[in-house]
């Protein structure tokens, strides 16, 4: 993409209201639009990061048997009395609204009632089981405060998954699948050294559940950590008699802050049961599904990459979600300059490298600048010295120093780094 | 995908209230689920058409300089009072909500409110123009009836791209370009043929609008069709001025049924000029830009298609949205049949080819009725029989006949339709 033809530009200012850091730096690099507290909209440079997360949950949910559906925004509000869940005084951030004729419909806020009823259609058998449908889809949440940017949204986006199994062995074996599989996704974020598999309340059908927490200050959540055993301890259960369950040693743990980016859930049959969904399993006997429930928050882990992987210049984009890989700088506009960068942005595009082109008339601070800002992973300046000593000029967007490579260790660079 | 694995199955009832053929089809084939008249979720393969649709738009519409962003769901009532259209008698189909704060918001039905403030952001001169930002997101409108499935929905995916230009001329230019566009993508669609570009009513900014109908006795729009010009008049600007100025002859024109697939339309500034959009046209004057909006409804279109192009069987998919290529259907579970059919699956899959691969144990009749009401549009069947002859049994889905292939003609007939 070639910067003069982008429709947005970086940003001297963001709206007075917007605290959080990762919101300040989206909206003054062009990558979100604040429409309300906790509402935004994605631009261009913003929705491909959103697709690129999506994408890496999307791969991993596919390679364990997770089957992708799309359900909607409107919500029954039968299903949800069914459960308990329609009332404000036990659910106290529905969004609710009418149909033309008067019937009361909610905004999802998650899938659980919606779901259930669909699976009926299908899952008759303990042969259709284990069944683990999954969507990446928009959630409504009336919050009643939203300071934290994209990190916590009225509207934001979500994978949520869902597994039905025959028992409780077979859903332990698919919560354990699903919990490496949240360790890969993380890693494959650039968060997995800074995400913890933290021990939180599990309900009434498991006692504990699972929570994937990145540490950050501004996080809302209190952990005490064990950075050596990589597992962590939400402040909701942590007594004696849990930590002695852990095996863990108080005099061990650091209190840290952390950002709730995954959470996986035993939801035993509170969902199935009062369905009345009933499976054969294979023994003349019709028995209840056990449920489980796992969430990442993609809007949320978004915010989460831009507010504790920048720096005072701006983003830090990991390489597998940055919206482009590499930036070329091209300074002036001397025909040798531009024929040289013409030719990279070209080379690098025909091998499938995404590349953002800074053809701008622009001084280079402010080409530098703003490479900073957007944060892209990769950066080359072809300017008139360059094209005469026939090098580029290559700085990495983590590192502070330029050096000067041939086009061969680009290409290099740009492999490795994949 | 192995179809013992898929969680979905064919079904032979459909809600009572469910009276449209599109979504009665895709109801029993377990493509969608009715949550309500107007509301329907998408399952794995019915989700995989609505994507495939989407991204033929996506792609068209980056060809001509798109730049694809994702808007929000909610609403700021501000907006809307500024254009005018916040008001239920304006607007009549608005689902509104409230903030837990007391602030009412609304659900878009549409977002030309939303985006040009964001425009407002970033398109401050003519250098920055035309720019055309599209997104593919849930609309929501509250129709008081929703009878005709996934054609008319409450809830439903849309493409709607705007466009800014500097003037009328510059606008005309690139409204002519995404007409151009449009005619591929329904070509693409499989729907070339059936689709015409109809004239309808203008509104305040342009003579006429154009809308995309493709020819259906479910269609709501009434429409003069010039079969020989590939162009049609809608009624509600049907008279004898507008037939002398478009050069048409009453009596060369049939009155058909069409579905509205898609329309563009000009709308001047009826969305720049109330929040005081200006933009230096470089000649020391302050302009308001020129707005035009693009739409089309991308599970409308999977409706249409699952209304027009089925038939007694069931669903017939063109194969650019096909949620698979080929359906291998294996009959029975004799060692030397379940070996070849594993391979063809496999080498198929290996090479890129979307395969689905009936490896349930059923009987052939089930099969085949099976793959013929899913749609998918090359059919090959693997017994004892076709082992022992070293040939295929390969099946169009838009033909009666099957014939005996051998694999190398199978991978023409797959190439060839690509």
């Amino acid at each position: 993409m070639k910067m003069s033809n982008m429709f947005t530009k970086t940003r001297k200012q963001v709206p007075a209201d917007e605290t959080a850091k990762n919101a300040q730096l989206l909206i003054k690099a062009g990558y979100v639009h604040k429409e309300m507290a906790g509402v935004y909209s994605y631009l261009p440079l913003g929705l491909k990061v959103l697709n690129k997360i999506a994408d890496i949950v999307r791969d991993e949910m596919n390679a364990i048997g997770g089957q992708e559906i799309q359900m909607t925004a409107l919500q029954v509000k039968e299903r949800y009395e069914a459960t308990n869940r329609w009332s404000d005084d036990v659910v106290d951030n529905w969004f609710k609204t009418k149909l033309a004729n008067g019937t009361e419909v909610g905004l999802g806020f998650s899938h659980e009632e919606n779901l259930t009823p669909i699976m009926m259609e299908y899952i008759k058998s303990y042969k259709d089981l284990p069944a683990a449908p999954y969507q990446i889809q928009t959630k409504f949440r009336n919050e009643l405060r939203s300071k934290s940017g994209i990190m916590r949204g009225r509207e934001f986006l979500m994978k949520d998954m869902y597994t039905y199994s025959l028992n409780q062995e077979d859903h332990g074996l698919y919560y354990e699948k699903i919990k490496h599989a949240y360790v890969k996704i993380f890693k494959r974020f650039g968060l997995g050294e800074k995400t913890f598999v933290t021990f939180a309340s599990g309900g009434s059908f498991a006692k504990y559940s699972h929570e994937f927490q990145t540490l950050s200050e501004a996080g809302e959540d209190t952990l005490y950590l064990h950075r050596g055993k990589k597992l962590a301890v939400n402040k909701e259960v942590y007594n004696d008699k849990v930590l002695s369950e852990l095996e863990l040693d108080k005099s061990e743990l650091e209190e840290v802050k952390g950002i709730e980016v995954g959470n996986i859930f035993t939801l035993g049959t509170k969902f199935t049961t009062p369905f009345g969904m009933k499976i054969d399993n294979g023994q003349g006997e019709a028995v209840t599904p056990i449920m489980g429930c796992y969430g990442i928050g993609i809007s949320r882990v978004m915010g989460t990459i831009a507010e504790i992987l920048s720096d005072e210049k701006g983003l830090v984009w990991p390489e597998n979600v940055a919206p482009y890989k590499i930036i070329i700088c091209r300074l002036g506009d001397d025909t040798d300059v531009v024929k040289q960068a013409d030719e990279l942005y070209k080379t690098l595009t025909a091998v499938g490298v995404e590349v953002l082109y800074d053809d701008r008339y622009a001084r280079p601070g402010e080409k530098f600048a703003d490479a900073d800002l957007l944060g892209i992973p990769h950066r080359v300046v072809i300017s008139k010295k360059t094209v005469e000593s026939d090098k580029l000029e290559y700085k990495n967007r983590t590192k502070n120093e330029s050096e000067n490579i041939s086009k061969q260790e680009l290409q290099k660079r740009l492999e490795t780094t994949n």
